[in-house]
């Protein structure tokens, strides 16, 4: 089998020598798998907004890639290190809820519960199993070990509540805020959209959310007390000015242009948010 | 033909998966070409910038380097995605100028424009065409697809101004300030300088510039009211003193010893820049 | 002989080409060594802070790596370049305290001057030897050259004071503080510590620095006029609050809960350091 590349998702920051430790035990124990960072700039701890990230960039990676995710507020605490199988890719990671999306939209995956000692691993640091338990696994997967060889089978894995992303009526979906990014606009968990022609086609990613084709024309977004039509582009709006748009991961979102949605809107995770459109198209 | 290596370029920083998702791509489809950064913290949307980057990298990189160069402040409007062959490399990005500094240098190349549908892909996202057609198209050349097969012929590039470099008097050379690096340096349009023993020797790296042998000894640099002496290293002057200095492109450059010239001394692109020799000496 | 990977850790930033253009050149002489990122953020010019994420970073790479270090405040004067083979791994730098650490804790090790004439290299930038002279004698190094074909032999490398780290008593044990991290902990030169069991394990890696057993309960720390128990993990104590805890490199280190010691604790490099127990166990 060729090896399996590994894509890092971490919390560490730039500053220190910790990415570049972990890369050195990846490189050690898989000489040649691709390494490759998705961003190792997670607000420190801020495991719901890495879970998008993971969920956001694992479609977009070879068959067979290796998501090592650390972001460990948890680190010394008795909390179980995790690798999990899913059908195309696995993820390596403290159990706290990182894989929280990965696993709600997903039903083909197998986990096991990691150990030093049953890796054959020296006794690892008190503050940075990244290094000492979770990349080493990784590796080890990365170069054909099997998922069974790891640990044992491990269930219930944490998950945080989900969003809602529901029909309220024929031509309205109500989702929330589930997130910022870096330029300060609003994710939310309304999607998957597709546009298809002068349709917006809404199809399920998360349990419990629905399909649907609503009108492009005459469509809004209704957070908080603001109306907001939905655009195509940031340049739909003059500067300043607030708008929806379908993101790149086809999910709702909500900016401003050249500004921060989250900051100049106030807005914040678990906040609703109204699709609305004029009629309801004919699926 | 062996996988030719692919270096990044982007305004996208490190704090959201796009970097990661356009890596995941050009993995998926480039399997074995090494992937490298040059930057992704080019100033949001500073075509200039970029265009100044890519030109001082390139040089650096192994024949064959596929540059996957994304400022890409139109994506959704119908600016024209290209792909550009140059003898011993390649450029993909949007047609907004980002090439303007390796187009005025070089006039072995041929381009086309990309299309989502000519390259089979699925329709793109409003917002995200550097990982939906340009990396796709990366790749492609990366692993020895022609350009030819990548779109239709392009010509009439966008390309911004370009600065000028002109011999003003026997023993000044006139040009002006292009940029301000990380460091708050000032780069000029002057150069490119060699030193040879007690001579600068001019070589012309733009259309128009000249080239020219100045004496090392007693030059001298004049912008806005300042007159600088021409130094070796920022050593040469104290710190908080101003100076001037060849950079490590070849370009006059700017500084202050522990400082930031472009803010203290109140620089800004256009500005003219002279530099001035007690006399010429023979070529 | 497969190639060797190259590790780099420089103080270039990540806004400039800088770094994109020194991977350039590793890659045209090395086309196949893995290139992995330490870190480019050692805040300018700081040689004793690069000279210990080196030492942390270096033991996790595979045998065989060539670490590339570019902090060099120095460039453009006469201090000179060093290449360094170790047993096991090798360094490529300026002479100028970078490698102290990794130096004092091996003996193994033959060093040798680089010149770009001697190399066979163009006359380097007056300002960027990272890219022009010290990348190319990694790349040589990682495709299988000499030390001896790269080089004079080198003696008396520069080398910064090293910290103390002495057993004052039976149960005392005094260092100083060397660095701040990134998130604000202070690191000391108090170390190798391993807990087996109820016991603290100190092993030396400075010369002049002691093996030690404590016993783990009733540990304490004294730096300045404070005294912090000695804790196992961050989550020990109260956000705000004051702890010793062992970091992952094995060094005693002061750290606020979510807070930055260095700042809140006013810590600076060279301040004593005392750890005691209650009281020493069997060795």
């Amino acid at each position: 089998m060729q090896t399996r590349p590994i894509a890092l998702l971490t919390d560490f920051g730039d500053l220190d020598a910790y990415v570049g430790a972990m890369k050195g035990v990846l490189l050690s124990l898989a000489r040649h798998a691709p390494i490759v960072d998705i961003t190792h700039q997670v607000p420190p701890g801020d495991i719901r907004r890495a879970a998008l990230l993971l969920w956001q960039a694992a479609p977009y990676f070879p068959p067979g890639t290796v998501f090592l995710a650390v972001v460990d507020p948890g680190v010394g605490t008795p909390r179980r290190a995790l690798a999990v199988e899913f059908n195309g890719f696995a993820c390596v990671g403290p159990d706290n809820g990182l894989f929280t999306y990965l696993l709600a939209t997903r039903s083909d995956w197998r986990a096991v519960a990691l150990q030093a000692e049953t890796l054959g691993l020296p006794e690892p640091s008190w503050t940075f199993h990244g290094r000492d338990v979770l990349a080493p696994a990784a590796a080890r997967l990365a170069v054909g070990q099997t998922l069974a060889s790891l640990g044992r089978p491990a269930g219930d894995l944490v998950r945080f509540p989900l969003p809602r992303c529901e029909l309220e009526s024929e031509t309205t979906i109500v989702g929330e805020i589930i997130a910022g990014d870096a330029f300060g606009n609003a994710v939310t968990s309304v999607g998957i959209l597709h546009r298809e022609g002068e349709q917006l086609a809404f199809e399920p990613w998360l349990p419990g959310s629905v399909p649907a084709r609503l009108a492009l024309a005459g469509s809004q977004v209704i957070v908080g007390g603001l109306i907001l039509d939905l655009v195509t582009t940031f340049g739909a709006v003059a500067p300043g000015e607030s708008l929806a748009y379908i993101g790149s991961s086809g999910l709702l979102e909500i900016g401003v242009n050249q500004g921060r949605a989250v900051d100049q809107l106030d807005l914040a995770p678990g906040q609703a948010v109204r699709l609305s459109s004029a009629r309801r198209t004919q699926r």
